[in-house]
Parts: C-alpha cells; sequence; structure tokens
C-alpha cells in the first residue's frame, strides 16, 4: 500500500506511491539533452558581444576587461524599478501598481556552461552576485521579499539556453511564502525551536536521505518530497535570510551544489529543474524561527492535472531510494579534479 | 505600467502585465488539436468492449444494456479503498497509510467526443454521476474531502484521450484547501458573510469580466485571475458543498459548462485544460463561510518556472478582454440548436 507523507516546511502532503514506484533511469527522458550546445551564439542576448541586446548591466564580476557573471534587468520586465507602490482597494478587489525589480543574473560568458559542467569556483561567483543583488535590493524600502531562482531546460520553462538566473523583488509578499513564515512562527511558539533547525537535525539523525554533507550545508531528499529527486539545500547555521551568507559559507555552498548539480546531470541525464532560494521576507531578516535554504526541483514527470486538481501530489520513487541513488552517482575524474 | 491584482478566492497575487499583454490569438496553439480523433480505438481502456481492461465498475448510467457514463477505480490507483487510515508520528515526520478513493469517470462512450462537443444533456448526465459519488464518497467516514476534476489535453497532463474525469478523496485533507477554509472562515467572522457570495456579487456589479449568466449559474474571469482566461463557475445560491446541488441546478451547470466549453473550443482551438470543483471538507459540508465553485484553468501558457520560483503569477492577458473575447464567440449552428 502506498502512504501519504506530511512535508512541514511547505504544509504540503504527498502520496508516495510506492506501488507504482519508478527506478531512477526510467524518467530519464531521452531527449538528447546530453547533447551540447555550441559554446557560443551569435543570436543570444546574453552572449558576450551582444550586451547592447540587454538594458545597461546593474553589475558585473569579471577581469582584464571581460565579464565573467554579469546582471541586467530583465527587457520584458514585468515590474518597473521606477516610481512608488501604492495600494488601493475597492471592495474585495486589491491592486497595487507594478514596481518592482527583476533582473536576470548571467552566469558565465560561455553560451553552454551550464553549472553542473562549471567548477565550484564558476559557480562561487554566481553564488556571491545572487548575495550582493540580493543585498542591495533587501534595503529598497519598497520590496517586500527578494526571491532568486533559476530554470534549466524547457521543461522547467525557461527560453533561453545561456546560463543564467532570475531575481524578482516586489511590494508584495506572496501567499505562499506568507503562509511558510506563520507555520514556522506557530511551530516556533509550541516548539521553542526553528523548524529548519528541526527538519535538519531529523534528518541527520535519521541518515538515509541525506546525499551529501560539507561543512557548512547538507543536501538531502527530504521525508516527503513532493516529486521524484527534489531536493533542499539546507545551512547548518541558523540563519534567516539568504542575506547572512558569510564569504567561506558562499564557497562551501558553491561546492555542494555544483556536485548536486553534477549528480543530477550524470546520473539522470542533464534532467531540466528549478532552483529557488526560500529566504525570509525583508521585514523578518533576522528572525529566529525561519531558516533559510535551497530548493531544488528536478522536472522529470509532468506535475499538472493530478496535483493542480487534488491538491496533493503523487510521487513515483522513494526518498530513500533517490537519495541513495544521488550519492552512488560517480562523477568524470575532471568534475572531481576541480573539485578537490 | 502593469499591475498586481490580488485574488480572495485563492489568496495570490498575480502580475497583470498589461505591456507583454497578448491577444487571444496570439495564444493558440497549432498542435493540431481541432483534428478530432476516431469515435472508437481499440487499444482504449474506457472504449466500449474493452471494459474488462478496467476493474468492475462502480456505476453506470445507461439504457439498453447500454452505458452512457460510467465509473471504474483507477486502475492504478495511487490510494487503496481497502481498509482503515492509521497514522503515525515520529519526530516531525507525519504519516498516513494510502487508504482512499480514486475513481474514473467515464465521460462518454464515444472515444472523441469532448464535452464541448456534447449536447448539454449529455454533459448533465457526467455532472449527475459526479454528485452521485460525490455524495456517497463523502459519507466514507476515513475520507476528509472529494474532489472531483478534468484533465483535458495532453499540455492539461492527461495521458488517455477518451473523455474522462477523476474523483480523489483522502484521509487528510490538502494544505491549500486548509487554508481556503481558514481564510473564508476569518473573512466570514470579520465581515460577516460568505466570501464567495461576496466576489460573486462585486463580480456581477462590476459585469466586465463575466462571460455568462444563467438562472443559477454565473460564469466570470476573476479580476485576479491567475493565468489567461482561467475561469470560475459560481452557482448564485449559497452552498458550501457541492453535494448539495439540486436536479435543476445540475442541469443549469450542464447548460453553462458545455456553452463555456464550446466557447473555449472554437474560440482558442481546443486549448488543453485543467478544471476541478472546489468545494468545502466533508467535516465542513454545511457551513456558512465556504462556497462552492467550479474552477477552469485554460493551459495557453507555460505556467513553470517563475511562479515556482517567485510564488507569484504572471498573466499576460487582461481578464477584462478575456471576458469580451469569451462572450463574443459564436458558435457553429449545430450547438446553438442542442443548447436551445
Amino acid at each position: 500500500m502506498s502512504e501519504l507523507r506530511h512535508n512541514p516546511m511547505n504544509g504540503e502532503w504527498v502520496i508516495i506511491a510506492t506501488e507504482r514506484a519508478k527506478r531512477p533511469h526510467e524518467l530519464i527522458k531521452k531527449t538528447g539533452e546530453m547533447k551540447r550546445p555550441s559554446s557560443y551564439s551569435g543570436a543570444c542576448p546574453l552572449c558576450p558581444g551582444n550586451e547592447h541586446m540587454t538594458p545597461p548591466e546593474t553589475m558585473r564580476i569579471g577581469w582584464n576587461g571581460k565579464w565573467q557573471v554579469r546582471v541586467v534587468p530583465n527587457k520584458f520586465a514585468a515590474l518597473s524599478s521606477q516610481g512608488e507602490p501604492f495600494r488601493r482597494t475597492h471592495g474585495l478587489r486589491r491592486f497595487v501598481n507594478g514596481v518592482g525589480i527583476y533582473e536576470v543574473i548571467v552566469g558565465s560568458p560561455d553560451h553552454n556552461r551550464t553549472p553542473a559542467l562549471m567548477s565550484p569556483g564558476e559557480v562561487e561567483l554566481i553564488l556571491e552576485c545572487y548575495r550582493q543583488r540580493y543585498i542591495a535590493i533587501s534595503e529598497d524600502q519598497r520590496i517586500d521579499l527578494v526571491t532568486i531562482f533559476k530554470n534549466h531546460g524547457a521543461d522547467a520553462g525557461t527560453s533561453l539556453e545561456h546560463p543564467h538566473s532570475q531575481v524578482i523583488a516586489a511590494p508584495i509578499l506572496p501567499s505562499e511564502v506568507q503562509r511558510r513564515m506563520e507555520d514556522a512562527l506557530r511551530f516556533y511558539n509550541e516548539e521553542g525551536q526553528c523548524l529548519g533547525c528541526r527538519v535538519l537535525r531529523e534528518e541527520l539523525d535519521d541518515s538515509v536521505r541525506i546525499i551529501q554533507e560539507t561543512p557548512h550545508f547538507v543536501a538531502f531528499i527530504p521525508y516527503a518530497s513532493l516529486s521524484p529527486f527534489s531536493l533542499y539545500i539546507f545551512p547548518r547555521r541558523h540563519m534567516a535570510s539568504f542575506g547572512e551568507i558569510q564569504p567561506e559559507e558562499i564557497s562551501d555552498l558553491a561546492r555542494i551544489l555544483q556536485d548536486v548539480l553534477a549528480k543530477l546531470y550524470y546520473g539522470l541525464e542533464n534532467p531540466a529543474y528549478n532552483y529557488v532560494i526560500r529566504t525570509a521576507p525583508n521585514a523578518n531578516s533576522y528572525s529566529r524561527y525561519f531558516h533559510w535554504y535551497l530548493s531544488l526541483i528536478p522536472r522529470l514527470t509532468k506535475v499538472a492535472g493530478f496535483e493542480m486538481g487534488s491538491g496533493m501530489y503523487i510521487n513515483v520513487t522513494l526518498p530513500e531510494a533517490d537519495a541513495d541513488f544521488l550519492r552512488k552517482v560517480e562523477l568524470p575524474v575532471s568534475d572531481l579534479l576541480q573539485a578537490s
């Protein structure tokens, strides 16, 4: 019989469908994703030489006049960085004008250099960029929450091949985030400890779903993972906000993130994925009850009708088996050398 | 400048991206979906003659020994209808064994007879089936919530072409539903009225987003529709639970639902869609604060990376323009005759 498991980080129930369980290799989509695109595309607005195709850049990290990572406003900005937000209410209708920040972080000058194939040092520059933009934008008094996320592959909703991440910041708090904060606060009030700290401790005690540990971070498949290979990377130290991350932690996070992405790349043949940094809203930056973490969701199965209709999730793999599989993925020697 | 709007029924904020606004015909996917499949498929487990390919049926509506609508347990049941649910807790881990009901409602003996092309009378039989199964399953003491939904088209996550809907009932309340109930109760306590009744009244007063009205139902695009052409069909009468629906209301709902589906079919060239009946949990069947409704989501745009990452939605159409477009879709004469 299948079982229902509850995920305390997002409040969701998931049916772990053991009787329909699939083995990891059954989830691999043979879409030719292992064929790498060329390292430069003349039509790509994110490739070097095409800088004029994007709005003027917000920041860059580079040397010798060349950039390694750069940040530009999203050309098709759904939010405008100019002006002050104003709220209007008419009956039940709540309206806020579309003020906010929406940026693209270009992760590499190479068109085909996906993070799974980068060195940890290259990933570190991207994360450093995340940190600087996070801190700068969270000081903007108009903004309630800064969200950093990455989509990789068409099934994850990206339209650009060139490696990039996105930052979005709006003058409202999405209901999902508000609910997570309320749940975390309730837990803190009842249990006297941070929900994330507790989840991490229980996962470490249980150990069967741990993928990898570093001095500052732990990567694991949560007990009630909503979909195959959905995983969390948690900082060991309590931090509510991503902006609190320290340089040695950035470097350590780069190592574990690159390693996990490489394991997905080689073990599951470059699946599409989304990752998002789940962090506290600006008003709760240093709260004792929320723990930031990175949530990574490979897009191996179609989440559509069932979830949308039922409000529940079906996971056709066992979280314990997923973790075991990822632990055992062997990386090519070149990656091991880079990581050492 | 774009604007942020708040949807009180689901608590979500959506960016109405007026500057990226698309016209309806730009959303049409030219996937050849207007080519109808043949009316019978030998390999289809839902076609007449293949009844042995499904588990024994739960109910049918038919005559002369033939069925028009039938209900069968889902062959690949993620939940088992046998046994009693038991809960186990270990630290933060919450576990319930996978007891529940998961059924398929076959909407027609014809393989290619999608509801948009049915007569209202045929749709009525499907809805009557929904009603009977809803009432029967909600009397099962093990079940917390009965959810009825339909996926149409590959982009909506269906793997079977044959017209069908699904019923799922589990011994837990999905967090999304719990939150909606809490929001509705808070509104009721503060405002002394049902949130759904109020939303409906404001939409009728505003009138610009109404698609169609019948004696018992109203179809409209909500003020803060999360995606293009996402629409609600609300009963005018306050009912918390779908099980309260009366025969004349079933017949009226069939007419408005068939009409809206036909407008989508002809106006947007048979888009994929999901619909779900959002109804009160069994424990709150007759509550004064929740209003059941049907939520219909055409799958015209890829909801993926942005929503998943940011927790916000972007709608690239104006709800007012969507409603106007649907109001003006002209149906073929044969459909008008059927509907009269």
